[in-house]
């Protein structure tokens, strides 16, 4: 990486051997000009405006790697820009799959990664030197009244981040506005009660990037520090520009929507952080959903490792996961985690409490963390 | 669809035949409260709340159809939370694709649809009788005085449609400002020479809603009528609340990071048109892009069809088209549609003017329209 006006990007291409080359060149053009060099006429355009194939590999497995330079001069400041030309039109090509992305510092500082960072959540929460506790309020369509008292258990089982189910917006059962009340006011009072620490109600926006100014608005006047964003919903543009404006708040990103032909480590491991989310949900391996053991580490690997002087995101592996697995999530992830427990707090509903509580302390022991909540 | 309450989601599901009722299952789970139903202990919540599977089907091709119904208390009016709930999570799951949406007429009219769609296209350009003509101002990184040249040419020949290629954000060689106001004019001079007919400018919005909102505001003060923009990129809801804020505006939908595992009929064909493009812009098949000709065909059909009193999108086909495919082009997708060649009036430039004018000729023949431009 020593062109400062590049960014690298890395793409899997599925095609015989003798096509690489010319699959690589066309890549190049469909994610910079859109149209053929030979009819170009301007030399500025053919210098710094065309895509450079940088090299083209083949792999073991028969695919190749073929390694792009993007122009920065085609992206300018906006994160949605960079998606469109690291994968907009080549996301509907079947042939080809986005696998890194990476960038000069000058380049990454234009979107500066998290505010806050791991850092942040964890002097939000008092949870100083293990993973963090994550959950779900569920289901979507409860009261106001069952959401507020599950807050309650679960802030007073010493739980850190309480969050809403992603699939919350502004249901009629519980509408934003008095949802972000509700819950935030009992984490409050259970707060109180708590010997240390303090969990964190994150409730998950919705809409437009002007409706979402809005509930951030409400919610930081609640006491809300955290909220839930799905980027690949709302636009990446919109995270950025709200990271920006809230700079007090953290963000919690949601993967919702991102089944795309991108690497889950590019996209929610680079991509998401530098957008700037302190905490980065993913699927765990062994769950519901079918990210792999390797995937999942290079995930956190990616919100984690030392890059260009971004703060690291919080990786939280999630997913169908169980507090059974609590030991094997720390040992897998390390301290520098959350892990997010949801449905199966929930199961039996009358355990809540006790099942709560076990995920907290299965937690703390598997960190050696002596000092137990409960 | 006699349930006012529910949208239909239709699903691909490629498991095993012993596992499809099952998986059907999880899905509803999945893509409504993502939790156990066993574990629920609210009747409203199980009655009105939890996605509803109401058929599960075999195909001949051994993967199964899984139609559900999802509450639309769970969506409430936001598009970014109907995809949300129509396949957020899911598009993480290899397994499974969606393939239909349907839902009940007031449920559409929640979105609207077009507010111009093919009349206002029609309307604006004076085509009145024939499919359009559109193309694209190439390559990103040409100066304001070579995109004015070329909007001169495009316009003077007859073209109906010339749109921003879509990597044109606020790139420092033609920021956005100062592109629509050299654009628009020298469309609007060529247009005051020209025999009949309009050529509209539509400039490729960027960034956020905030931004976006700016865009048009400012594009709307230099006489623009039609604007791009990508929904995946910002958000449905973004565009949503643009065609209703801006509602004197078209739109045209640029298909840019649409590539999940969703069926293009569903997407480009239902969704955009659903949430307000007046045109939706789709790789047509034959070209540098992998959609099947039935894939094609659907998308046209969904975007014309008589579906909820929704005023029909223009069908956009494009993607590597030619001037010698307009004649098969028209055959294909008949008088409600506009044809959208970019680069190949480009090659070679020195010939812009005469592709362009065979262009529009092409298409005035294979319609059967008898008075030519040229």
């Amino acid at each position: 990486m020593t062109d400062p006006l590049r960014i690298s990007a890395t793409y899997r291409l599925r095609v015989g051997a003798g096509e690489r080359s010319h699959r690589a060149q066309t890549l190049a053009l469909e994610q910079s000009i859109e149209m053929l060099a030979s009819s170009v006429t301007d030399q500025h355009v053919l210098d710094k405006i065309v895509a450079r194939v940088d090299d083209v590999t083949t792999e073991i497995d028969g695919t190749h790697t073929a390694r792009l330079a993007l122009s920065i001069e085609t992206i300018g400041d906006d994160a949605g820009q960079l998606m469109n030309m690291l994968f907009g039109n080549s996301s509907l090509q079947p042939d080809v799959e986005l696998i890194d992305v990476e960038m000069p510092s000058v380049v990454a500082q234009i979107w500066g990664g998290p505010n806050h960072g791991i850092a942040g959540m964890r002097r939000h929460t008092g949870a100083l030197a293990r993973p963090l506790t994550c959950t779900a309020l569920k289901p979507i369509g409860s009261t106001l009244e069952a959401l507020a008292e599950m807050c309650s258990v679960f802030a007073a089982s010493g739980i850190d981040v309480i969050k809403d189910d992603h699939g919350w917006a502004n249901q009629s059962a519980a509408p934003f506005a008095q949802r972000v009340r509700a819950c935030q006011r009992a984490i409050a009072r259970a707060n109180g009660a708590r010997g240390r620490g303090q969990a964190l109600y994150a409730p998950s926006l919705y809409g437009h990037y002007g409706e979402m100014r809005l509930q951030l608005d409400l919610a930081r006047r609640e006491g809300v520090r955290v909220v839930l964003i799905a980027p690949m919903l709302c636009g990446v543009a919109t995270l950025v520009a709200l990271k920006q404006e809230f700079d007090d708040m953290m963000f919690i990103a949601h993967p919702s929507l991102a089944g795309l032909p991108i690497a889950p480590a590019a996209l929610l491991g680079k991509l998401f952080r530098l957008f700037g989310a302190d905490a980065v949900i993913f699927a765990n391996h062994g769950g519901r959903f079918s990210f792999s053991r390797d995937a999942c580490r290079a995930i956190a690997r990616c919100n984690t490792q030392p890059w260009h002087d971004l703060k690291p995101a919080l990786p939280t592996p999630a997913g169908g996961m169980s507090v059974e697995r609590s030991a094997e999530m720390v040992a897998e992830y390390g301290h520098d985690s959350m892990l997010l427990i949801g449905g199966a707090l929930l199961a039996p509903r009358e355990q809540l409490a006790a099942r709560s509580a076990e995920f907290v302390n299965a937690v703390a022991v598997a960190a050696g963390d002596a000092v137990l909540v409960h």
